[in-house]
C-alpha cells in the first residue's frame, strides 16, 4: 500500500512533465501521452490529484476514443454520401468483452501506446485490466452478434448493430451457502469511455393503448403510455481499416414533463416519477425473470422497445441521405438482419410503420417488409421457440397484433390457393395458434412467412432446419432455407489476446494475411507436413 | 428554415478547415477556434454531421472549461499545498445563472472567443443564448449564495460552496386557463458542460436507523437505510485572476447492490428498484412541498444530505492536508457558513461525527463545533423561522436528537448558573419547544446557541435582531450579533451584462479597478459635479 502511494505520486510527477494538449491524429509515443495527459486534466471524473491506473485507464480509453471518433466520423460521412445498402443487425444481446486492447489492436498502435504509457509511469497490460466488461450480453448469441460486427467493420461493410443498452446486463456472482446469489453490478456506475450519447437521436415509442380507425378506413395507434429511445453509439473498428462502424444501443427514458410536479409536492413520490420508474425497467435488466405476467410484458417490451425505434432510425437515415427518394428503393437500402426471433416484431412494425405513418397500401408495405427483412435461426427444438401469449399482444401491441392476423390470414389464403396439397400442414406453418386453452402468436412461424431469407447457424443445423423443424416451408419456397456457419473474430480470439502464438503463425505462413483471412492457416498443414 | 439549413451547411464547412486539436492554454483565436473544434468533433453528444448553434454552445463551454480547469486544479494543489484557513459555505440553494459570459469575461478573454466563434461562422451572444440555467436555486437567498462565491474567487479567498445538485430546481411556467401549471424541466437533460463528477468523492449518508450505547457508553447510529452522496463540482472563477474555487453539489445514489435482482426477476419492479427510487427523490426537487408528513420527511433529509455529506468532506480534506494533526486545529482550518437555518443540522452531525466516529469527549467536540460555525440570519419575523416537528426529527435522526437535547440541556443549565436573570428568558431561548400540543426544535435558537458569530443581512436588519428577536442572546453574549449587508457581485451585474456602460463608467472614472472595488463608483459624483 505504501508502496502504491509512492508509485501514485511517481507518476504523478511523470504526467506533469508531460504537456496537455491532445492531437487525435499524432503517432509518436510522446504525442500520445500528451493526449492522455490531455484527458487525466481536462476529462475529468476524479478529484485533480489522482493519476493511479484507474484514472489513467479511462485516460488512455478517451485518447484512444478520439482516434477512433476520427475514423468512424469519416466513415459516417463516406457512407452518407455513397448510400449504399446498409445492413442492420438486430439482436437482443452484445458480449462485446473488453475494447482497449481490441480497439488500439485494429488501429495497429499498441507498441506506440504501450510507450506511451510508460513514459507515464503505467504498463498497457495493467491498464487494460481496470476496463470493465460491457454488460449488453451473456450468451452465445450475443458473442455471435459481436464477432459479426467486428468482421463486418474489417470487411469493410456498411454496416449498423442495434442493441438495447442494458444497466445490469451482467450480474455479480456470490457463492454463499445457499447456493449463488445474483447481485447486480453496474457497469456505467462511474462511465464508459466507449459510448457517445446522440441527443439529437430520440424516438418515441408507445406500448398498450388502442387502434383508431380514420374515416378513410386507415387505422392509427393511440393512446397507451409513450416512452423516448436515446441513442447512445459504440465505435466497431474494422481491422486494419479506417473502416469504423457503430454499435447503436437505445437507451429508454421518459421526458421531464411526465416527472408529475404537483404529485410530488403533494408527497406522492412513487406516482410522481412513475413513468420514469417504468421507463427506467426497460432497459435494466437483460432477459427478466418472465414466469410472471408483468415479466412476460416486460420481456415483450423490450424486444419492441429494440425494434420500433431501430426501425424508426433507418427510416428516417433512408429519408434524410436522399430526399423524395420511392419506398420501392428500400429493400435496395436497407438490410434488417434479425438475430433469433426476439426482434420478429420488426415485421409487424414496419409494416405499421408504412402504413400507418407512410401511407402506403397493405401490397407495397408487404413487399418492402419481406424484400427488407432476414432471420437467423438458432434452434431446432419447437419448444424453445418463442411463443407469445395473444392476449398480452393484443395488451401491449394491439395495432400490431391486427397486421399479424392479416399476414397469417393471407398466409392460409395463398398456401391454400396454390399448395392445396399443403392444407393438412396449415395448422402448424400458420403464425397463430389458436388453441383455447393457450392461443399464442409463433414468432419463428412470423419470421419465415415474412424474412426473405432464413438460415441456420451450422451446416448440420441448417439441413435439420431444411429436412424437419421448417421442411414444409422448404416446400412452399425451396430457396428461402440458408446456412451461414457461425464464426468467430480471429482478431479478438487469436491475434490481440495471444501475440506470442500469432507471432509464430506469421512466421510459419509467410504473412499475417491469415488475421482476416481465417482459411489461410490451412498453410500450417503444409509447415507440418514438411 | 431553408436559410438556416444553408447556414447550418456553411458553419460546417468552416468548422471543417479548422484543425482539430485542444491547448486549453492557446490565447490566440486561430488555436481557440481549434479547441473549439475539437470538442465538436471528439466530445460529442450529437450525431457527427450537426454544428449549429447547440453543438457550438457546448463546444465553446468545454473549451472554456479546460481553461478554467487548468486555473482550478492549480488552485486545488496551491491551497492544499498552503492548508490555509478555508471557508465553507453551506446553502440549501445558489442561483448561478448562465456561466459562459461570465466565464470568458473573469478570464478576459471575450474577444478572443468572439473572434474565434465568428471564424467558425458563429456569433458568441447567439451561442451564450443557447445555454440553460443551473435549476439549483429560485430565489435571492440563491443568489446570494452564488453572489458570495464570486466575490471570495475574485477576492482569492480560499472559499467552496456546498450545496445539492438538484434535477428540477427551477419549473417550467404553463399559463392555462385554469392559472399557472408548473411542469418539470430538466436542464441536465442533456449535459452540464459546467459540472465536473468526482467519483472518488462519495460518502454515506445515514437516514432513521436507532442509537446503539456501546459498553463503554459511546453512542453509534446505526441501521436505517444508507444512500450514497456523489460529488459534482462546478469550478467558479474569480475576475482577472487565477484564483478558481469550487461549488460541490451532492447528487444522492442508491449502490447497485441496492438493486433487487431477484425481486426484479419475480416482476416486482417497483420494489427491486425502491431504494433507488428514494435516493432520487432527495435531489429531485428544492423546497418540496412539505405540507405532508412525507414532504416534511424529505425536506429534512435533503438539509441532513447537505450536512453531513459536507462536513465528512470537509473532515476527509482536513485529515489529508496534514496526517497526525491535532483536532483543536480544526476551528482554524474549517469556517463554516450556514446560509439560513436550512443547514442547521451541520451542528449536531459535526458533533456526532467528533464524537460517535472520531472518538473525541463531549467537550472538545463542542468547542470545536462552536468555534466553527457560524450563522446567517434572512428574517426578522418569529413565525418565519424554521421549526421541525420533535417526532419527525426522532424517526429521521436519532442520534441528533439526543445531541440537541444534550445541547440544550447544558445551554439552560448555563443561563442558570451564570445569569440567574435571564431566568424567565428561558422558554423563548432554549432550543427545544415541549409544548405537548406540537413540541418542536427551534433550528434558528440552536443556531445562535452553536455558532460563534450570527449575522443579519442589512444594518437595520441586524439592528432589529439585535433589539428585538435576538436581544436575550446579545445580552449573554455582546459580541455574537454581526452585521454583514448583501452584496451582489458587480462582474456579472454590471461588467459582464452591460458592456457599453461599464466603458462609459471607466472613461469617466479613467480605471476600471471599480469592477473589483465597487467603492469607486463614488467617483462617479465628482464627474457629475464638475
Amino acid at each position: 500500500m505504501a508502496d502504491a502511494k509512492a508509485n501514485g505520486k511517481n507518476e504523478a510527477a511523470k504526467l506533469a512533465k508531460i504537456p496537455a494538449a491532445a492531437n487525435p491524429l499524432a503517432n509518436e509515443p510522446s504525442a500520445i501521452a500528451s493526449n492522455i495527459s490531455y484527458h487525466v486534466q481536462y476529462s475529468p471524473h476524479f478529484s485533480p490529484t489522482k493519476f493511479e491506473p484507474e484514472q489513467a485507464f479511462f485516460a488512455t480509453a478517451e485518447s484512444v476514443r478520439d482516434r477512433l471518433i476520427q475514423q468512424w466520423n469519416e466513415t459516417y460521412h463516406h457512407f452518407n454520401k455513397v448510400d449504399p445498402k446498409q445492413t442492420y443487425y438486430l439482436s437482443m444481446e452484445f458480449l462485446q468483452g473488453r475494447t482497449l486492447t481490441n480497439a488500439i489492436g485494429s488501429l495497429d498502435i499498441q507498441n506506440a501506446y504501450a510507450d506511451a504509457l510508460n513514459n507515464l509511469g503505467h504498463v498497457l497490460e495493467e491498464i487494460a485490466e481496470q476496463e470493465k466488461d460491457a454488460a449488453l450480453g451473456n450468451g452465445g448469441l450475443g458473442r455471435l452478434a459481436s464477432c459479426f460486427l467486428d468482421s463486418m467493420a474489417t470487411l469493410n461493410l456498411p454496416a449498423w448493430g442495434y442493441g438495447l443498452r442494458y444497466r445490469y446486463g451482467l450480474f455479480k456472482q456470490k457463492i454463499t451457502k445457499q447456493g449463488q446469489e445474483e447481485v447486480a453490478e453496474d457497469w456505467l456506475e462511474k462511465f464508459s469511455p466507449w459510448e457517445v450519447v446522440r441527443h439529437d437521436v430520440v424516438f418515441p415509442v408507445r406500448f398498450f393503448g388502442s387502434v383508431m380507425v380514420n374515416p378513410n378506413g386507415t387505422r392509427k395507434w393511440v393512446g397507451g403510455e409513450v416512452v423516448q429511445a436515446v441513442a447512445y453509439d459504440i465505435p466497431i473498428p474494422g481491422y486494419k481499416t479506417k473502416n469504423t462502424i457503430s454499435l447503436r444501443l437505445w437507451d429508454a427514458k421518459a421526458s421531464a414533463e411526465d416527472f408529475n410536479l404537483f404529485q410530488f409536492n403533494d408527497g406522492q413520490y412513487e406516482s410522481a416519477a412513475q413513468l420514469h420508474s417504468r421507463a427506467q425497467q426497460i432497459c435494466a435488466v437483460l432477459y427478466p425473470g418472465d414466469s410472471t405476467e408483468e415479466g412476460k410484458l416486460l420481456r415483450l417490451k423490450q424486444q419492441f422497445f429494440l425494434c420500433s425505434a431501430s426501425l424508426q432510425d433507418m427510416i428516417l437515415r433512408f429519408k434524410e441521405r436522399k430526399s423524395g427518394r420511392q419506398w420501392s428503393e428500400f429493400p435496395s437500402k436497407v438490410a434488417v438482419q434479425l438475430n433469433d426471433t426476439h426482434p420478429t416484431l420488426a415485421i409487424p412494425e414496419l409494416m405499421r410503420l408504412l402504413m400507418d405513418e407512410e401511407g402506403l397500401g397493405w401490397d407495397e408495405a408487404w413487399d418492402i417488409t419481406t424484400r427488407t427483412v432476414a432471420y437467423t435461426n438458432h434452434t431446432v427444438l419447437p419448444e424453445a421457440l418463442e411463443k407469445w401469449s395473444q392476449a398480452v399482444m393484443w395488451k401491449l401491441l394491439p395495432r400490431h397484433m391486427e397486421i399479424i392476423e392479416e399476414i397469417d390470414k393471407r398466409f392460409i389464403a395463398m398456401v391454400r390457393s396454390t399448395r392445396s396439397d399443403l392444407e393438412s400442414k396449415i395448422p402448424s406453418m400458420c403464425i397463430l395458434d389458436n388453441n383455447p386453452k393457450k392461443p399464442v402468436v409463433r414468432m419463428a412461424n412470423l419470421c419465415v412467412v415474412s424474412a426473405h431469407t432464413v438460415n441456420g447457424v451450422a451446416q448440420l443445423h441448417s439441413d435439420i432446419l431444411k429436412a424437419d423443424l421448417f421442411a414444409d416451408y422448404v416446400s412452399l419456397w425451396p430457396n428461402k432455407l440458408q446456412n451461414k456457419t457461425n464464426g468467430i473474430t480471429p482478431r479478438r480470439w487469436l491475434r490481440f489476446c495471444n501475440p506470442e502464438l500469432s507471432k509464430i503463425i506469421t512466421k510459419w505462413l509467410k504473412t499475417d494475411q491469415w488475421v482476416t483471412n481465417l482459411d489461410l492457416l490451412v498453410g500450417l498443414r503444409q509447415v507440418y507436413m514438411k
